[in-house]
């Protein structure tokens, strides 16, 4: 597993400096004529892993979610969090300096309507905001008769007296042989559709899609293989990249080519500013860019075009390269996590297995496969109750042995260089309850109603959600999650533009897609339920008589489903053909590759129901 | 049925007089300075059945479906229209005149873009788009480097000498015993709104906002009984109302009362303009107003919101009296169809039934209530290939006779003082083929599916329309039309805001909305089949051991679905439960109102599978 948490680094071992830092902030605010400010759980990509520069909401409230924004006013201060987060900000953000808010309760900008002074002003940073925040943000402050300001040079950093320096870390080529097509054609596939919406470039300011337009990869950040970097590409098929060049060895530099110019992150705005003198058609990604990118193209005359992101579907869209090494991935990871499951089955009922070792066993099973480069995400590692807190990372503290009688609920995933993995099973410890199998094969039920769809062409993740959550629903229970994400090709775990989910999502799913098929049960104070494997979209073979070309599911995870938690009176025949098929695939592709006792145990769990 | 079709005082006894209107247009456009001008197949009120002098299209071109969109140019005109409507508009448009183009092929916008020569002019009638419309057009036209033009008076009505005037036919009370709620305190709730909203006001101009607001209903237009009218709404509750004061008698006067103002329909845009000068918040709804309120207001000085018109959701959700008024309509109208059904199991068998007879059968069923007050849409009676056409309607030169061996398909509605129905019942005349009991019992399959579904607070029917299509998905089938649409009470047949479709819908299906449960399949040239009840949103019986309340469907409509149709062995034992447990409530709730001979036919065929 990777790297130390950057958040280690802010706290004060003299106990809690909240309360200090909250009065330097606010001094400093004085200091620019500032009644407030916004301090967002943000990098200037919007990254989900953030350096520990941009820790600037832990920094400040203490709160270290992945997650979230706070809001400092001259007398009223309060954190924002999601669903996900509410028991963890209460543990950590100190209630005499900041008020914990759900934000499904009153969001920020509702907050800032009813708390900011008329007149007041309310700072913000606008390389950490992007277009679409700004709009939300500016019609609460108009409501309270106040005005919103952007600041030149982050206050908060002002008074951070030990704040990190940005994270230098190698960018490496990523071989052909991963990344299936070269970037000088992704390049030209870009311009091209650059060309064809009328624009002369696009402003990139998300590094997954900077790497991947370039294969290139890194380590800026935990998890996602990526170096942080802006970049413009242009209707010609050239880049300007933006990096700091003491990332970038020769064999790198040799790798981006002529088209490809390097210049330093300081570069990237007056590279704008010169688009827009130049009175260029630049496309912005309102969703994603900082508002900065946006104002200063307009500012200086660039005609901006708001979408989305060019590399956006072409990167969630996997060649046949990448396609073929993620199946590899996912035997290779499947081997690892078919053994940590037959090590668990052995030791648990015990009772002498614990969260903790839990997670490193299955770490040390996956660095055995001698290509792990780093978790996808920290392992969430849940048993009994703590398998209800959907993401639940153990602790010290926090760390329960598993004991019999309970669930164990286990979500993890690895980067290596062939594909990204991303695997969630869900084990009874001795002998499940009725009620907990019940649960099991409703959550079972929509898996494989997900797994088994046939759709036509056009059809999106939200229009499939529903089938991955009525077997929930007609018993009346539901999970407050969505059902699948995208998953990059070793990059982030999670990625766009598509989604299955409840929310309203224009995507259509395309052949090549990764989507995530995770339906859940969570009972509060009791267990937690959720089965996870990774899709990929395919055109599906045609039934006979069909008229219409049908796109579905090919499972890409392979890894045993603990059918005693499987109630079989429970199943249509069809959806026991597919657990009998799937266990069948799963104990023929990795048997193989496992040891004689893991084998053995494979060959019994994965006999047809 | 209702109204003579409006279409036919349009049409020249002398044949196509349509080039000689065309080159008037043009001549009008040339005086006028213009390069060019649209016509869409649209009132002021964005209505689906308007009056006679709104059919402009249908004069320009001769093209009578209830949607499309002409463009006239200089030297090329086009029509457009949907899927529906290819082939009318083969069959109606002069090819020499007007290019008929599929808009799914090109927009208009699309048209425009390409066509439209740089610096022309083109004109459109800001009370017949609306600002969505407006900005899409704007949009095409800067593409082209034309510009866009609002014009003073329709051009295409000062060259149409013998334009009908407007209707005027009496506004009458709707009475509380089928409004269930007062108009005074439905002014309240809107009222409320607004003032939550911040607005001082709201500008309506959908006609069946205006009935439902005030109770009153009228005849100006085929089929959806309302008056044409425009209001404004207040804060304080008031309401000013704009309609032709010839339709006010002395009781719908009384009716209103005095939170209500009238005046004629030509006070509308000053009343606007007042509003604008006093500096007021006003609503608009960006969806269905004409461009012209917006911009009047905001030339005015008005603060325009632009946001749903408020009566869309109050009105959608429907209060206990109009749902028990429709559950009547709907026995009444389950009688009337099950005699229709009785009839045609007896007669079209011996190959005698055509389907404008099968029209007028049905039609005189209802009328034998002595309570119908119109149908709610022209029937749509379609026998073998005909049934395959989603919006035919038979005429003298396409009626079929029905045969032995074919489906025959019939979806019709009736407007009733205490409901609106809308039914599509798919038969066998004779012995039906297994491939079409195979692609029946699909359509029923997912018919089943939607009308068992449970499904928690917040689900939109976008998020459940999978659930009908999926048994067809697996065949490899799908239909080109939405699953499910709103409708009113004694009001519109198509109503918003839910929809049950493929689209992307943001509305949360609530506690007493009506909506169409209709999913079909068509086989060109060869049959049509659609299964059509009515449902309403209720809160679904608590499930033991259920968690979260959730919500669910109750059908509505009562007349037997076609056995002979069933391939029973595709069905589960839950869909089998479902298709006798709707089979035996028909039978009980309908038998006691029929004559001996019909009670003894729907025995037989609601007899369990």
């Amino acid at each position: 597993m990777s790297a130390v948490s950057p958040l280690q680094t802010h706290r004060s071992p003299q106990g809690n400096p909240h309360g200090a830092r909250l009065d330097a902030l606010r001094a400093e605010l004085a200091r620019r004529g500032l009644d407030g400010f916004l301090v967002p759980r943000a990098d200037e990509h919007q990254g989900e892993y953030v350096p520990a520069r941009a820790e600037r909401l832990a920094w400040l409230t203490g709160f270290t979610g992945s997650a979230g924004n706070a809001a400092v006013l001259r007398d009223a201060a309060a954190v924002f969090v999601d669903g996900r987060y509410t028991l963890q900000v209460a543990a950590q953000v100190d209630a005499a300096l900041f008020a914990r808010i759900p934000s499904a309760d009153q969001s920020m900008a509702d907050w800032i309507a009813a708390n900011l002074p008329a007149g007041a002003k309310l700072g913000y940073d606008p390389w950490l905001h992007t277009p679409n925040d700004v709009e939300k943000l500016k019609a609460a402050v108009e409501k309270a008769k106040g005005q919103l300001v952007a600041v030149a040079g982050n206050p908060l950093d002002a008074v951070w007296a030990d704040q990190p320096a940005a994270p230098v870390t190698p960018a490496v080529p990523h071989a052909i042989a991963h990344a299936g097509v070269a970037s000088a054609e992704k390049r030209r596939q870009i311009a091209a559709d650059l060309v064809a919406a009328g624009e002369d470039a696009a402003a990139l300011t998300l590094p997954e899609s900077i790497a991947w337009l370039l294969n290139i990869r890194g380590t800026d950040v935990p998890h996602t293989p990526l170096p942080l970097s802006f970049a413009i590409v242009n209707a010609d098929a050239s880049v300007s990249l933006f990096i700091d060049p003491a990332k970038l060895g020769d064999d790198t530099r040799r790798h981006l080519g002529n088209g490809v110019s390097v210049a330093a992150p300081d570069g990237f705005v007056p590279a704008l500013a010169a688009l827009g003198q130049a009175g260029k058609s630049v496309r912005v990604d309102p969703a994603t860019a900082p508002v900065l990118v946006l104002e200063t193209l307009s500012a200086a005359g660039a005609r901006v075009t708001r979408g989305a992101d060019p590399c956006l579907l072409p990167k969630a869209c996997k060649n046949p390269v990448e396609l073929s090494g993620s199946r590899e991935a996912h035997r290779r990871d499947g081997v690892a996590v078919t053994r940590f499951l037959a090590w668990l089955a052995r030791e648990a009922p015990k009772g002498s297995i614990d969260e903790l070792t839990a997670c490193d066993r299955l770490e040390a099973l996956r660095a055995e496969t001698g290509l792990l480069r780093d978790l996808s995400f920290d392992t969430i590692s849940g048993s009994g109750p703590n398998g209800a807190i959907v993401h639940y990372r153990a602790t010290e503290a926090s760390n329960r042995v598993m004991r019999p009688g309970e669930l164990y609920l286990v979500d993890s995933g690895a980067q290596y260089l062939d594909g990204t993995t991303d695997i969630t099973r869900t084990i009874a410890i001795g002998e499940p309850t009725p009620e907990m199998r019940d649960r099991f094969t409703r959550v079972l039920k929509g898996h494989i109603a997900l797994a088994t769809a046939r759709f036509p062409q056009g059809t999106t993740g939200s229009q499939l959600d529903a089938l991955a959550r009525l077997a929930l629903w007609q018993g009346g229970f539901d999970y407050d999650h969505g059902t699948g994400h995208g998953v990059g090709s070793y990059l982030s775990v999670h990625e766009g533009p598509q989604r299955i989910s409840k929310a309203g999502n224009s995507i259509a799913l395309q052949p090549g897609m990764i989507v995530s098929n995770e339906p859940g049960y969570y009972k509060t104070g009791a267990y937690g339920i959720r089965i996870e494997n990774l899709v990929t979209v395919t055109e599906a073979a045609p039934v006979p008589g069909g008229e219409r070309p049908m796109l579905g599911f090919e499972t890409l995870t392979l890894a045993p489903i603990d059918r005693t938690l499987i109630e079989v009176a429970l199943l249509t025949p069809e959806e026991r053909g597919w657990m009998d098929g799937y266990h069948a695939r799963v104990r023929e592709t990795l048997a193989p590759l496992l040891d004689e006792e893991t084998k053995g145990w494979l060959e019994d769990v994965t006999r047809p129901l």
